[in-house]
């Protein structure tokens, strides 16, 4: 019998749910049309050379950033630090954060928030905002 | 002036909290001593060639398991699947499950867990009840 969101426990290529944001592609791993989540919200985030992800904040949810091939240069607040293959940024509930790939190699990053169930909005775009709009030098 | 766990915001190896249990190198990055979490635990695991992490659950804990290299043999409920890099198991609270490793080459993967500030006991072992105990073939 096929697997059903409410009887499904792997996730691989077969699985996942491809989606692409004006940011990144975005492969969704655990999600509601997936499984039957109830606290984990997990996608693998694929962000091309030159691409960003600019400032914005998850009023509702905690996030981690964990760094599976490539660099990125990651900002939490105005905190800044070059992330590589094993590096996570931790991102609390609410803070404003962003991700660029001003590198030659493709970014693959898991972004992982909590709680899945959390009130809307989901994301704030803070891209035009003071102090966010003038503190990455391009 | 050097980052508390107030301040926190990467975890590189440099910040990471290596703990040698009873299954797996652990490596922390997740956790209240190292950052000031309220939803998201995160472990990288690593597991040697013939190792495991028997039947268990997490009473009051949802989990994902992330293969980041290796191979693992994984088991949620009565349920199977050999995984591979990018491939992941979502773990309800409470349901029974264990990893195994009986290939040649390392096991690497993260543990996702949520909520943290959830109540003990964090992990039952069920590997002596049945039917966990008869339902592996080694």
């Amino acid at each position: 019998m096929p697997d059903t969101i409410a009887t499904r426990r792997f996730i691989t290529s077969a699985e996942k749910i491809d989606v692409l944001s004006p940011w990144t592609l975005d492969e969704w791993i655990c999600r509601s049309d997936i499984v039957a989540n109830e606290q984990l919200l997990m996608v693998r985030a694929n962000m091309n050379p030159g691409g960003s992800h600019p400032f914005h904040r998850h009023p509702t949810r905690e996030e981690l950033i964990y760094v599976i091939s490539g660099q990125a240069e990651q900002w939490v607040g105005r905190k800044k630090q070059l992330l590589g293959p094993g590096d996570t940024a931790f991102i609390p509930q609410d803070e404003v954060h962003g991700t660029w790939n001003p590198f030659d190699t493709p970014l693959v990053f898991l972004a992982i928030l909590s709680p899945a169930g959390a009130a809307e909005p989901s994301i704030v775009d803070m891209a035009a905002d003071e102090p966010w709009c003038s503190l990455r030098q391009p």
